[in-house]
């Protein structure tokens, strides 16, 4: 009996890869001659590259870069067992997680680093790219990004502006003498994000995603005010408006600079990591597949791995168990996307500091107890 | 598809037919076409009497009586639906519960009560009986038991001793001449006991649960030479030594009182509870038993209620799925007396405060998740 292991990471406790494990030990002591297919899985946020790298067996290149807040950080990227293909995730070299919480400053935080990530893989002959956008702590528009990759950004003196959202508010002119043309006529990108809001507006970058960048109101004002005139200087250069495009808002507006600047399609992260770990083609002769997350709720219906899993598995008639440090409000409604059933791996009270402390033990036990019933299961004729 | 229902009681949160009905809601939910078949268990302790009261469609009686420490209490036995067969818990009248734990006192307190529920019974014209020794708040060998059915314990000045475990020191005469005759000729008592101790020694009742009923190091040392002579006169009365007999320490030595006076045989209380709800009847042409309990441990293969459940499902091949607000330490050994797997009903972290409070729905949940667990089983082939 094939059974494929396909979890995100519990955030905060274990890897995907380390819950992954955790689940095969579970299944081996409940059935030692089962055959276990380990594919650590990310929903296009955190851990994507780690995903995608194991599961291709591939490696990452680690480059200092500008942090959002330009001091130097190590940044890293994938690149694929395919040797082709890198992987990116923007929050690595721009992300929040980098900025301690009352340093966070949307007006200043850029995706220069990012950019230099771009740079630094297409400087090495990669060509094929997919970037992650979640976890982002800038609202630049991406002008970062393209600075680093050789657009010119100018203010009315025809002085480069500074770095962030802020400084977008002085920006007159698009010089796009040295862009990189790597970019255009060699390169394909492949944006891995969930995020379908506009670039500005009451439901764009600024408005919805700017308070949790650090952002105050008035911030929030300035920054849609100067991410407008971004994207009218940008629609005036490509002829393309990114003001009202679903994704644009992405990754603080980064996601719009793809948009006008690159080749690029945006798909839902969970299938571009379902795609790339080629979880399909695992699943043909599977009889089950066991994922799981830190937290499953309604949320876990927009885009989360265990939600694009169950989807791709009830087309092949492959049921699906869930384990999750926590199970919320809502979860039945996932059984329409082939959830098969929920289980929280917690297994009498005890504190969020303990069930996490305790997180390896008890996805292994649950994964015994859930083999267990399923075995029990087949041993009535239908 | 039939499934049998068969759990204990969460203690202090849900009664075991409560635990059972939230348990069928979960199976509809995930099987609507199921056929449930609901029998609330208990193992020889608490809930005994309402299990099998249920189980047989029978009635209850409350009787106020002699509580252990001569306080009046309502107690109450059950009439299971045979109308034939009593059902007395000894601690519904002796039970430490009926006792503030800073009143207890177990050279005092007396079965004088449960001999009372039982002469009740016998005016009523029952002569099957049902006995279940747990909870008891005593230690005087059943002594009260006996004088409330008529036997005479008297001193050296021909006096009656007065109550509980302390006054059999100064026993020096039974006089059975006004016994009631209708126990040892027209009836016949079945004791539901899991307690092996003999009535006297290190392993007796007064050294190993004394304590636990509030005795003393000194009142263990009193009251183990004062059951010592009482069951000396014993056996010079009816020629049956219960010193070493064992179960003859179960409740405080009631359990040798009953084997000296009574014809009575003991059984498992997990054994008799599942005779009277026949269960194996109800098992035949079940797919599958779920069963529960509040905490499942090392402890539940000392005849719980799951473990007997468990043991008599897998003599006819039907599996067993426990579900129980608390999984510890020692469970695989459960495997090997037939349970199939174990869950917490716990549905991630919270307080034991929380999950008792949320018992019901946390129950209908989680048997919603194992159904639907053990159907994606059945839908492969063997």
């Amino acid at each position: 009996m094939k059974i494929v292991i396909a979890p995100d990471s519990f955030k905060g406790s274990l890897s995907s890869e380390e819950v992954a494990k955790a689940i095969r030990d579970g299944i081996l002591r409940a059935m030692p001659a089962a055959e276990t297919v380990l594919i650590p899985m990310a929903d296009g946020g955190e851990g994507t590259v780690d995903s995608l790298v194991q599961a291709t067996h591939g490696h990452k290149i680690s480059v200092p870069v500008r942090g959002p807040l330009q001091n130097e950080v190590m940044a890293s990227y994938g690149v694929l067992g395919d040797g082709i293909t890198c992987v990116i995730e923007m929050a690595s070299a721009s992300g929040l997680v980098l900025i301690p919480e009352e340093h966070r400053n949307p007006m200043l935080a850029t995706t220069y680093g990012t950019g230099q990530l771009i740079r630094h893989a297409l400087d090495h002959g990669y060509r094929s790219f997919i970037l992650a956008l979640g976890g982002s702590a800038t609202n630049d528009g991406g002008s970062g990004m393209l600075q680093a990759l050789g657009l010119r950004l100018l203010d009315a003196d025809g002085r480069e502006i500074g770095a962030g959202g802020q400084a977008l508010s002085h920006l007159t002119q698009i010089d796009a003498s040295k862009w990189d043309e790597r970019i255009i006529h060699e390169s394909q990108f492949t944006i891995a994000s969930d995020v379908t809001n506009p670039f500005v507006g009451p439901q764009g970058a600024s408005y919805v995603f700017g308070p949790q960048k650090g952002a105050t109101p008035e911030m929030v004002e300035a920054l849609d005010a100067a991410l407008t005139n971004f994207a009218d200087l940008m629609a005036a250069h490509t002829g393309i408006a990114v003001h009202h495009l679903p994704g644009a808002g992405a990754a603080g507006g980064l996601g719009g600079a793809f948009q006008a600047f690159f080749p690029a399609s945006t798909k839902r992260g969970i299938d571009v990591v379902i795609e790339m770990t080629k979880l399909n083609e695992h699943l043909q002769d599977a009889e089950l597949v066991i994922t799981g997350e830190g937290q499953t709720d309604a949320q876990t219906a927009s885009g989360k791995a265990p939600m694009g899993i169950a989807q791709a598995a009830s087309k092949l008639g492959v049921p699906v168990i869930v384990l999750s440090g926590s199970v919320g409000q809502g979860t039945e409604k996932l059984y329409e996307y082939g959830m098969t059933s929920i289980h929280s791996i917690v297994n009498g009270p005890m504190t969020l500091q303990e069930a996490m402390s305790r997180t390896p033990e008890l996805l292994t036990q649950k994964a015994e107890q859930v083999i267990r019933t399923f075995l029990a299961g087949r041993k009535k004729e239908v």
